[in-house]
């Protein structure tokens, strides 16, 4: 899966994208990205790619020429119209169906937003869906694009070794992870409970399952309830 | 305010806090970074950091003992115990009140998980607080260090200049913002709604307020409930 980036700073990019998990799923093949430089595109012989907001108000617009134009650079280097995103707090919500679905792309483009924001013309012309990754303002798109990369491309096919992919466990039937716990057997006076020494695999699984559900309802009661009428419905 | 971000990954984190706003902000002396390497507290002679869970499973746990050490290190360089938080999808669902509160703190520890996880004693001894991004499962938690550093700190008083702090009003009155646009009045054959060019602020102030208004309930009506029950009280 490709995953083509516009935005003003791709040197944020780059160090993230090349490290751990995602580094070697580039490495392997599975995922790649290009971080296209909005600014390379602006016409005005300044470099300019943002101006004054229409009717008034603080802090600048980003211009929709520069960003068109660096999405039908996108397009033409796929070969294809490339689905956009546009990162945005008024977007729908980010969550991990939307990552699996996505995961389904052949590529993406994610469109990076700076400053009060963008024309919104250009939103019309180029945008295909709009999301947010939380209820939070931020100085940029370009966390939100991360973060949506990260979220995605560990649903990629081949990007999770085996080891790895427990991990799906986290909020799978809408249930939190249960508690981990690694060598020694005792820490600072705080021991392993005793069941996972146990070797008993049956009453393990019960264990971590009942600390599941008991987390959930502790710490996430809105996920419990999703949980309790999913149960129903499957019982 | 100062950020100490313990990771096993401190590469990741340097050209995105060293972007931008951020960027600026930490030249102006209103915040600063700590990139803490969990690897480098481990008293491990191969430097190992995880080993296998006790009780079975996928993957590997982050131990106890290097982040303890690496944590007790950060609190030794504030000279006093620093509140510290741990990314993770099991905590809290960070948000901009959170935002808000979090930057009246004089120094933060994020304590970045991977793998399948992190030992829950060493939790228990040093975590004040748990917080999740949002509903989606990431590679680790560097990228939800990073959101909440960038929200936190457009928070912080000086970092923000006066023309940018008008992006406060994304979220602000659980309403999303106005459509913006910027030159040219047309652009593409889409031209700039006539009333941001009339000079009536008024009523380009209704209009944008309606704007707002209209795209919470078509894109966000749970937060337009909350707008809602909100105007009710106040009303």
């Amino acid at each position: 899966m490709k995953f083509y980036i516009l935005t003003l700073f791709p040197e944020m990019m780059e160090n993230v994208l090349n490290t751990s998990i995602l580094g070697r799923a580039k490495e392997g093949g599975y995922i790649s990205f290009e971080a296209v430089n909005i600014r390379d595109y602006t016409k005005d012989k300044h470099k300019k790619v943002d101006d004054y907001p229409y009717g008034g108000g603080a802090g600048m617009v980003m211009q929709a020429q520069p960003i068109y134009d660096a999405y039908m650079h996108v397009c033409q280097l796929a070969g294809h119209k490339v689905k956009c995103l546009y990162l945005t707090p008024q977007g729908k919500l980010f969550d991990q169906p939307a990552a699996k679905s996505l995961a389904l792309e052949e590529d993406l483009c994610l469109l990076c937003g700076h400053y009060e924001g963008v024309d919104e013309r250009v939103l019309e012309e180029i945008v295909d869906g709009y999301y947010s990754i939380g209820d939070y303002v931020l100085t940029g798109g370009e966390l939100p694009a991360l973060v949506m990369i990260d979220a995605i491309s560990r649903m990629v096919p081949g990007v999770l070794t085996n080891s790895q992919s427990g991990s799906d466990e986290s909020l799978e039937g809408n249930l939190l992870e249960y508690p981990q716990y690694s060598r020694p057997e005792t820490w600072n006076d705080r021991t392993v409970p005793a069941i996972l020494l146990s070797g008993d695999h049956a009453r393990v699984d019960k264990w971590r399952f009942d600390q599941r559900v008991e987390r959930t309802k502790a710490f996430r009661p809105d996920l419990y309830e999703k949980y309790l009428s999913q149960s129903q419905n499957n019982g």
